[in-house]
């Protein structure tokens, strides 16, 4: 699977994986994609530095990214402390009571929320990319919108490709016009923030808004028959996030969850506010459920929603409170149905690819007889 | 684009056109698809029969197919004036008093409403049924559930496939266990009654759920290039809706209407229960808006929704309420930006999947480079 542009970042395919955990971002760099890790979750800089020195350790000098969050709306110029005080009482007892109804603990005595709002704040994503253009990365990719002009010319300086995420062609213009580039088209069966488009029709919509910038296909893309599909409609190459959530190599800690994921369908996710403020898709729980009830106050909105349920969310996920316990994911969970090493998924997904491509020659030829099964075989192993 | 199935249909390409008007499902037809006659939209068997005889006249002896509404909660054994009486005078005022603030007027003494009830139930479609096997057709197609297995058994007799919608593997699975021949898998994206998956992932589930039986994918697919993706996802065929609604040959009597979708863009439909009770696609107007404002009473469910708004829908159409006026459609109602031919779309989606195709070789083979547009060129012409 090698477009131009796989062919120009060096890598063997053109599948881009993002992940929070670095071991997985090294396995599917030294697997020939190019592994991206998401910088969101770490706090601090030297966290981070940290993390992406073990990464130079074991890629083997292979080509691998990083993504950062800048949100558009920026967070600039406020402690979190001022940003704390703008959370209304009744939104916090909210949280309380419901934690309360299920029983779920307070965390240890000095303990902090392992989810912190900080990664989300313009300076601390600053210190990210300080940090990601001191390493050897390839590229640089940001959610939310597209990274500000100074931060697009300091990562081409250092030759460094700059992506962003899209839910929209209006998006995508918006990050083409700010000299980017690829875009990421992603759909509404993307796991995270997430827009209305579906990818079948997002992708040729946002390859066609930014020609000639190169196009990824994200959002319900799992296995080797949807990365043809997602090359089929323009893209050059495709984004992968949910799929590694359950692969051996995921730093996902509890058990709890990782069952949870593995049990669940494509019918299992819901595109909620609960989490951040903006619509992401994660895993339908009781917990997403309470803040559709009639008695919630409903979602504040970004960034103070993430603040909100920082401490919440890393109770739920310290104690694994079954009911409660949820993560960002797509619609592809239902096809997450067994733990398999990265190098497996990397297989499939090649190798998939290449039999629904023959299996297309075939139908495209007119020869397309007996042989439909072929494209999908394989997928269950 | 010939797979085994369109070969046993005796069709050129595998691609199935669903319309209500006779006049596209017959240039389908003849343009070596499957054109698919919705028959809901007839009051009458006798409505149905004068179509389908002019069907026979002009597709010239070419393969064609009728789609009945069969839901699967059945409205039997009632009258038209008994299903009336269910409905809260509340709804009906708040019908009333939303037509009146766009000052719609009354229909002409003596007209009823063109959009009616009576397609839905069950009896009606049975008559469907009767007029639809005592002509040519291939395919007896299915939406909101499959047919019973008296009219599975009917159809198989006389040497018609049966095939159903689904918008889950779960839905698919029933279609499978009550002996039907496809599935047409119809993901988020579609026009009409949608489930909540994407196109995406739900056309390799239900491929896997129901196999060996071929499934169509629906959803999302206007060009070649998404008709490629549709079959690389394991479909072995496509059935696209939306795309002919604004066709040179549909007979969408409104030009407002027709203006409303050639203008719309993807993000301009909304998943709604306000025509019919269950949630589906359709333009986004003031209309589906004033469903969710908080003075609505909400959406009855199917079939008293539609039967409370059969009239204002006919009065909406027929002064060309311009708020107001809407269509089920799906989000490819983005890429419909002129009117074309039946012949031109379907010239675009072989050609198109051919270029898709080859694209998708080179890129397998690792010669995809300097090429990446070659599968989204000539979708504007």
């Amino acid at each position: 699977m090698r477009t131009e542009l796989s062919e120009r970042l060096g890598i063997e395919h053109a599948i881009f994986g993002f992940t929070p955990f670095p071991a997985v971002a090294a396995a599917i760099t030294r697997a020939g994609g190019l592994g991206v890790l998401g910088a969101v979750r770490y706090g601090s800089a030297e966290e981070l530095a940290k993390e992406l020195d073990w990464m130079d350790a074991h890629v083997g000098g292979l080509p691998y990214g990083v993504d950062v969050v800048m949100p558009a709306k920026k967070v600039e110029n406020v402690t979190v402390a001022q940003v704390e005080a703008m959370i209304p009482e009744g939104h916090r007892a909210f949280v309380r009571e419901t934690l309360a109804r299920y029983g779920v603990p307070d965390l240890p005595e000095g303990e902090r929320a392992g989810w912190r709002i900080t990664g989300w704040m313009e300076e601390v994503a600053r210190s990210h990319v300080d940090v990601a253009l001191e390493h050897p990365i390839k590229l640089l990719a940001s959610a939310l919108g597209h990274p500000p002009a100074d931060v697009v010319e300091r990562a081409h300086a250092a030759g460094v490709l700059v992506a962003a995420l899209a839910g929209s062609a209006r998006h995508a213009r918006h990050h083409a016009e700010a000299g980017l580039d690829l875009v990421i088209a992603q759909g509404h069966e993307a796991g995270g923030h997430t827009g209305e488009i579906g990818t079948m029709v997002l992708v040729p919509e946002i390859v066609a808004a930014v020609a000639p910038l190169p196009v990824l296909a994200a959002g319900g893309i799992g296995t080797g028959a949807q990365a043809a599909a997602g090359i089929a409609l323009g893209a050059e190459g495709v984004w992968l996030g949910s799929v590694w959530l359950t692969v051996t190599e995921s730093e996902l800690a509890s058990p709890v969850l990782r069952a949870k994921l593995l049990a669940a369908g494509s019918g299992d996710t819901v595109r909620s506010r609960a989490l951040t403020g903006k619509p992401a898709r994660q895993l339908r729980t009781e917990w997403t459920d309470a803040w559709e009830q009639p008695d919630s106050p409903g979602p504040l909105p970004m960034p103070l929603q993430g603040l909100l349920v920082a401490d919440a969310v890393s109770r739920i996920q310290t104690y694994e409170t079954a009911e409660l316990i949820g993560t960002p994911v797509g619609q592809i969970v239902g096809q997450m149905t067994e733990e398999r090493p990265v190098a497996a998924v990397m297989d499939e997904l090649t190798r998939g690819f290449e039999r629904a491509v023959a299996r297309l020659d075939r139908i495209a030829a007119g020869r397309g007889f007996a042989d439909r099964r072929v494209a999908t075989e394989g997928e269950q192993s």
